[in-house]
């Protein structure tokens, strides 16, 4: 009874409902993956849970399914954000994928003094956000933010919400977040080239800034980014 | 007096030493980063440190750098192995990439009940690691070895080595590690698909193998070798 294709859809899931496929995801299940009438796909829409469902009209550009049951809650990772300087495009698709999958609630892509990016493509960064959920089994997408500036960023924060700020100038043990306290967080990674002296200054005066050292190697900033993802979780996220 | 280029050498480093580039290398520094008489680059060899060199002679398909000073101690990472079964090109170019950036020693590719690849080309993974370092400021290469099957490396297992064996069954926290000890240890992340019911039955019956869980989520294989790895560093390695 369980489906191997999970699909995300931008529908409400609920029991005794029908849910239409796009065109481009029609031409996914039946002409891509080859499913007809009466199989099983796996739904989920970031808020209903997972959803049984199964193939009730297939055609070439169209289609429909019905729910037949809930089949997974709705998960909600905890409430941490992911704010990282872009990047190359394939390391940047990659710490997208990567904080869907470790389970970051929220990703912020921001321009610092030293990224070179001067935009990114949100709609895409969100397409691979989807694609992780859809295939690592979670019921949950993080949204991915427009482009921002660091320092718009910093005006603006929730007081309430601490910071873990990797800081490849820190020699020491990564062993800060062990005395940390839980509730809302965010993990702050900096480009190849690292933070700009006064970005260092302003990040270390912050009252809700923690500097955490990853190691005694420099680690590129998609590897940082997994690495700090997952030290955050076993300290004091949902992997405790 | 820093060098903004770094470059693994096959040649013993010492004072007063000269270094004959290969031609790949000449061609790198001369052609591709333009360097010439008396510029500086960064040497290491997995042994020795890291040296400053100069470019004494720069030619088009040959060149020699004499030595300064050694500039950087040679580092040793942590007797920590890392074996994995290989999976698509590029997440598996990238598990390399991140073992030899988050400080393995060792890079073991295993064939498993469910692995897809009969064949690796060592030499191309072997490539990905010097280039890790290259570009992280290491100087330690991990060795990559050739592909072999799970069942054989078991049954050569050092006793005294201890096994992480990431196990997407189990649920819970990956606490385990808080309790173990240190010393050699290797780290064993499974297929896409998981282990087989008869590797995860042996598996959970070495003495000397811990069953750690990476999380409520199920990671790709290249997520949960970054994982994995940050997380023995963190409790048992050089990150501590």
């Amino acid at each position: 009874m369980s489906a191997k294709i999970r699909l995300y859809v931008e529908h409400p899931l609920g029991a005794g409902q029908s849910v239409p496929l796009t065109r481009d995801q029609a031409h996914y299940l039946f002409a891509v993956m080859r499913l007809g009438q009466g199989d099983k796909v796996a739904l989920f829409n970031g808020a209903d849970g997972e959803w049984l469902a199964e193939v009730a009209q297939a055609g070439k550009r169209a289609g429909v399914l019905d729910l037949i049951r809930q089949s997974a809650a709705q998960g909600t990772p905890p409430d941490l954000w992911l704010c990282f300087a872009p990047i190359k495009k394939a390391r940047t698709d990659f710490i997208v994928e990567k904080a869907a999958e470790l389970g970051a609630a929220r990703i912020l892509p921001v321009q610092t003094d030293f990224t070179n990016s001067e935009r990114i493509r949100q709609d895409r960064l969100q397409a691979h956000a989807v694609e992780a959920a859809e295939q690592c089994g979670g019921t949950y997408v993080p949204p991915v933010d427009d482009l921002q500036k660091l320092g718009r960023l910093l005006d603006g924060w929730p007081e309430e919400r601490q910071l873990m700020f990797c800081d490849e100038g820190l020699a020491g043990p990564a062993t800060v977040l062990a005395e940390a306290t839980p509730g809302p967080w965010a993990i702050l990674i900096g480009p190849e080239g690292g933070f700009s002296e006064a970005e260092r200054k302003r990040l270390t005066e912050l009252p809700f800034a923690h500097r955490v050292s990853l190691g005694p190697r420099i680690l590129r900033a998609d590897t940082a980014a997994v690495a700090a993802i997952t030290l955050w979780q076993q300290a004091l996220g949902d992997w405790r």
